[in-house]
């Protein structure tokens, strides 16, 4: 069935809708097209009602907030609902201040998310509902290992029963849960933390795989997670061959989810179903 | 005349005004530089009567909207008709949205457009005002190709009359009209579809090379079209000879318009007059 | 002591809040990380206060204005002098409109920055009050070179007394004064000014540098910008050694920032006190 969800995408071409910040929605764009999927940026509130029904999946990303995008980001998720279209949310930083975590909350609350997806400080921070992080990125102590993998697991079972959405933890080990059926991957690499947008991206192509396989959300979210993991590896591996640095890093990240094909992702995702 | 005209631009050195969207503009500054020009990305309405006469040529974008920055184009645009400056239009996804649409519609009837440029879609768009887009790509029937290209053709001249404007509709093969002289050209690469804001970086040099040649309007859209897809179709055979991706198709792309001189120019452009 | 300057920076890793414009925000993220730190974008006046706490510096750049930033710029500004954080100003293009212009006064006005960043002609406009820019970039005129270098010193010293900053002006030489000591630096390379941004990412490494050392804020100032031009000089002998172009010089400026080490500094940096 893998193989399938991850080829249709490309088959689909699914458009996927994204209300994101202004730092980091160049690089989804691409993530996006480099999987094979179609990104459209609108945030007008004039235009949601237009652009919901010509689209596959909606990405609700806080990275940076404003008022005008928080209603337009209602407004979506309301019409992306009523499409049955996919919706993911990306909760960037909403431990860092009471604003992100009230509109977190407040989304939460008026649309129903297919996805959500964040670090273990974001993910703890909307499961406890407390302000936790350390900015943006994730605590120092809030890393996903070995010896702390059953208490993320733990926090993506519970969190993905009380709001009916698969939780995808990101981390040295991802956890991907819908309540039921629990997976764990270990691909990517640490310096993808020295790239700016990495969640960002990757919760864009959640969108497009989701988008492209809206009766299979669990394994699309799989699938996105462990393509854009393995797409780092071999990008960590390919900079370090040739002594390079963050920013090429970025530039062969997104080069290797355009040239991901089939053989290659099966032979390098390491998936583990619990 | 195209050499003369090709060489002012960094003769020139023009400075670009930009109102654009906020996911490729770091793309379209780049692009912009790497021709020759400057770009400036300014779009307070407090300062668009300072910022109007120190700058050459105008560009809007509409890839994404809100009110304050429909009313700065505005501004923006009566100014730099005041001062006879180029004015482009680069009407992102027109046909996705009635507000785009209206926007469109609304800043063609208060600002003189020297230049519009999109795709095929959103031409149609405009020529029909009507809604046809898939997103902010080209729909797939939407296509210039040897069977179409005679209905483009006319679409271009009879618009480029009625809003006395130079028209740019950008493919497989460029059409390029004043409604009397015609321009075909078959450069680029289906390639770059995969990378976000190629039209918007187009837009940006037609700006810049309108800029440096203000009485030959045409002429700057041919070249400066030429020159994107001849940079193009260049990265694109740099990428696949090296086995890379979308995002170093990018970077190749505007490396390529920082290096391009007459003499590629001249050999690779296939520009066509009918 | 500049050895322990540098090196704070990866042992704190800073976290650095940025309020910037939209065109190059996601550069100053990347070369933020690259030099290692932690970069934060927030922008939304309601959230200002809770960042504050959690931040180690906070860098202003007004390349795109908009009345809300400007609020969030001040908020952040007077809790940042509260907490006694590093607070640098970046005034883009501050002589080419009077808005800029208000904006950059009202903000020195109303926050003690310990760091004023500009090119020649952005410093010379503050330094006169009056409006002197050719755009964003800096007028042909005012070229920091062994002729005027004393005529810049002054202006920094003398600006540096009138505000109690730290005054960097970047230029062909760089001149960085606190009023009594003074800095050149000989680094970088004119190509740097095709690339969209530089001074913005550099503003974003003095917020690092200061962010780690904020005891040390000429030095981290002088570091910041050494490390900026040898990158900038390093990566532009790499782009000509390998006939590449603009778009790659910027990829290799933020490679070279990441993997830049005491060693290299040491032996490239050229920094001279007078």
């Amino acid at each position: 069935m893998f193989q399938e969800i991850f080829e249709n995408l490309r088959k689909v071409s699914p458009i996927v809708h994204c209300i994101t910040n202004y730092v980091t929605v160049n690089d989804v764009a691409n993530a996006i097209l480099a999987a094979g999927a179609s990104p459209i940026m609108a945030d007008a509130i004039e235009e949601m009602e237009d652009m919901s029904p010509i689209c596959n999946a909606l990405v609700l990303n806080i990275g940076t907030l404003n008022t005008r995008a928080v209603n337009s980001m209602i407004k979506a998720g309301e019409f992306a609902n009523q499409f049955n279209h996919p919706v993911i949310l990306d909760p960037v930083g909403v431990g860092a201040s009471k604003f992100r975590m009230q509109t977190a909350l407040s989304l939460i609350d008026k649309i129903n998310f297919d996805v959500i997806r964040g670090n273990a400080s974001e993910i703890k921070a909307i499961s406890n509902q407390i302000m936790t992080s350390r900015g943006v990125d994730v605590n120092d102590t809030d890393i996903i290992n070995q010896d702390s993998i059953e208490e993320y697991i733990k926090i993506a079972k519970d969190l993905s029963q009380t709001y009916q959405s698969v939780i995808v933890i990101t981390g040295p080990i991802d956890v991907i849960s819908d309540g039921e059926k629990t997976y764990l991957i270990r691909n990517g690499h640490e310096d993808m933390e020295k790239v700016s947008g990495t969640g960002c991206m990757l919760s864009g192509l959640i969108g497009a795989y989701a988008g492209a396989n809206p009766d299979h959300i669990l394994e699309a979210s799989v699938i996105a997670t462990a393509s854009m993991g393995l797409s780092g590896q071999i990008a960590r591996d390919q900079v370090e061959k040739m002594a390079l640095g963050t920013s090429s890093l970025k530039i062969k990240i997104i080069d290797n989810i355009s040239t991901l094909d089939w053989k290659n992702f099966e032979e390098g995702a390491k998936i583990e179903s619990i």
